[in-house]
């Protein structure tokens, strides 16, 4: 694959590695992701699509929320990022909601603060949710820990 | 992690590893995947949330193509899919389009079933693509390599 400026293009790649749905998927500079479906198409043994997905989400999330609350100075000790996606009954068989919960570990940070970033990133600066946007949807739950 | 019904729900977490944005991504019963952002505000360690996107998309439609095609009894010896996302210019910058080349090793498959099969995914049995409608254009190259 050719170097790219990830600012503005990202590029990734899958190869099928078995007799079912088993993939390798590749992006150069990092270990390789194993991807398959679950039984009886697949044999369960990698990540499926929809798993991509939530990690896809929780860590833009993530990334967006950290980089706010650092430029407001806040101590930020651990942050946990639970995603849990339920799919529709029927094909396409997509997630229908999202549910998040944010477990973030800080000292001098508030919920209303906590909030307000949440906003930005869900108005602004989370890609993944803005394209997801008005086909899944995404409810938060943030929980502060302060000690 | 709970134990899940992954035909009904799924579930992922990610957990902050440093003082940046490098978090480790886990599903219970999968090799963690470690995922970070490119610097400056990341180190460039492991996968973006949308090269995660990108592989969520290919593999998830390489499993519809996979499965449509087999029941057709078609012969797959090979399968590799490329994506390639671009991102827009402006917040929320992530992708304004991602192209995708599907390179398919078959002696008995020509395109114009190909073809039909990947509407087919498009249209209702590809879940993530039926995510981004709307918001994110999919264009498709399939090559078929007949040997």
């Amino acid at each position: 694959m050719k170097t790219t400026d990830k600012n503005k293009e990202l590029a990734a790649k899958i190869v099928l590695k078995n007799e079912k749905l088993l993939f390798k998927g590749i992006v150069d500079g990092n270990e390789p992701i194993m991807i398959d479906y679950i039984p009886p198409l697949g044999d369960g043994q990698g990540y499926t699509s929809l798993e991509l997905l939530l990690l896809s989400i929780s860590s833009c999330l993530g990334s967006a929320l950290l980089t706010f609350l650092r430029r407001m100075n806040k101590q930020i000790s651990h942050l946990e990022i639970k995603a849990n996606g339920l799919r529709r009954d029927e094909h396409p068989t997509g997630f229908k909601s999202i549910n998040i919960e944010i477990l973030l570990t800080s000292i001098n940070t508030n919920l209303s603060e906590l909030d307000r970033v949440l906003k930005l990133a869900e108005e602004t600066y989370c890609p993944v949710w803005a394209m997801l946007k008005g086909n899944v949807e995404i409810i938060i739950n943030p929980i502060i820990i302060s000690e």
